[in-house]
């Protein structure tokens, strides 16, 4: 969480005026994204770009880690899915047509503001919602024009924990070595025979909006790539169907595939292989946060998460994933 | 600027539950503040506690530096002089009819989102409509029941300087212990027989929200205090009229003064003593950003202050003070 870069009211009220939204009236640094700086910004509105809901933004400016040739995908895909109805938000354009213009030599986007709070220990009925709207979305994604490779996939996972090294992995628990071959198992994983769509890749609950049991919307598709459709279903349910202690959570588990399955039943192949699947989606959180935590210093403002977390959801998922997904 | 408390979609729910503004629709870390952490929160409103400009509110949970005993005065003050129709936010009181809660240890307030943006680099007209808001303020806090004492008047900078000690001082920067006589110089300085309000006491362009000319708010009272109506004006122009290289913005200090006195012209006694005053609120950043810097570590997140900005400050006034407010 962090607003990187200070735009001032100037700049900001300039900026703006790139779009068809109205005048600046607020803007506040929001303490969300961990790439990026973000403003949550309120404007006089009055125009054809504001529907109802009032004129809110979220203006976005890409820090890091985000290569500015993927941010027609990225804002593509929001718009894409917008137009068909997804609770996704989409990219205003500006009165130029563009999604992203350049400031101060970074890339910035003006993105819908879409009501809804995160669930911090959500309910099966959210996890059904969830699930619902994951199928949805990956169907609505079948005619998307632009591909994107997954970066984090599982041979990238390998040669992250690779990297880090067995002795840092160590530093960190001494347990984590451990999770280096079967990441390497992992890579050997072959997703490319299951259906594929454009996928969130990373659909914790802090990138999902709520109201009560209703999605109303899905954000920070900063990871989405092509890729298979179970895998985004893999990912979410070692997100969402465990508690902070890592135990597992069936009733969520179970709601959150049958809430995808009433809209699109998974096949044959990709029930077989979902515990596989779900071993290496808990395995891409191991690597990411064991990164993370060596990059981050012990004293630093911002909190690490433990790669052992999920390095749990790995265990579970290799001792139960067989009878989880049959 | 930060978010130091985590509060999930749930709790804040149950806290929003405590007052007459409707559900939660939605809630933003938000950057601002350096003691408390922030929320910009939406609800569904639709009750009388909500008018006119959306059902918008800062949630505000005191973190450090704010002791308990001082929240009536700093809430209270905010109620006191948005009812009297200055561009303050009131406080939205819960049903009980406290003006803050306990949640998680630590005390919260829930309190009016005004609109408004933060001038980075003033214009005169922004600035004589500060100076008329400072006096509208200060008229209107006469009746104000409470009083708090002013914890950083000038003997506190002296003493906030010497305790940090020439070495360390000069290891900011080396013209930097040549403040600690005039802050001891500053500190015998007496104000009582000044006229009294309510103050401020820390009246940066980031404390302030404006839409054009015109201010839309006056926020981050918790410096505010009882004190000379002088010193609350010495720092306003300390704080506004120069420029990020120290240099004196003459259209902007006689703007402020100008608006200012439209509303309550300045008593000969005041004049007198202004430019002495104006050299201890310059001391009075020196002093506190010193603090500041020697607490940071050099390679902290958070961007330190340079104490040296308002010892140039001091400067100004001490070689040009006398003319400036004649």
């Amino acid at each position: 969480m962090a607003v990187y870069t200070h735009l001032g009211a100037e700049e900001l009220a300039a900026l703006i005026a790139h779009y068809d939204v109205g005048a600046l009236v607020s803007a506040k640094g929001i303490a969300e994204g961990v790439s990026n700086s973000n403003w949550l910004i309120e404007t006089s509105g009055a125009d054809a770009a504001v529907e109802s809901g009032g004129a809110r933004f979220i203006l976005t400016m890409y820090e890091r880690r985000i290569e500015l040739s993927d941010l027609p995908y990225f804002l593509g895909l929001l718009d894409h899915l917008s137009a068909k109805g997804c609770p996704v938000p989409r990219t205003i354009h500006d009165r130029d047509g563009a999604a992203f213009r350049m400031e101060a030599g970074k890339a910035v986007a003006l993105i819908e503001f879409l009501p809804g709070v995160s669930p911090n220990t959500p309910t099966p009925q959210q996890a059904r919602s969830v699930g619902e709207v994951l199928a949805r979305m990956h169907l609505a994604s079948g005619d998307f024009a632009l591909s994107r490779a997954n970066t984090m996939d599982f041979a990238a996972n390998a040669s992250l924990l690779d990297y880090c090294g067995k002795r840092a992995l160590a530093s960190i628990d001494p347990g984590l070595p451990a999770m280096l071959e079967p990441a390497r198992d992992a890579a050997a994983l072959d997703l490319s025979a299951l259906p594929q769509a454009q996928i969130h890749a990373d659909l914790f609950p802090d990138n999902v909006l709520m109201l009560g049991d209703q999605v109303t919307g899905l954000i920070d598709f900063y990871f989405a790539c092509s890729g298979a459709m179970a895998l985004d279903l893999a990912v979410t349910h070692a997100a969402w169907c465990f508690d902070d202690a890592s135990s597992y959570l069936p009733a969520l588990g179970a709601a959150l595939v049958e809430g995808y399955e009433s809209v699109r039943p998974l096949e044959a192949q990709e029930r077989a292989l979902l515990p596989e699947i779900a071993k290496g989606a808990a395995l891409r959180f191991v690597a990411s946060r064991a990164e993370d935590w060596l990059d981050t210093p012990e004293d630093a403002l911002v909190t690490r998460k433990d790669p052992m977390q999920f390095a749990a959801r790995w265990h579970f998922y290799d001792e139960f994933g067989a009878d989880l997904f049959a």
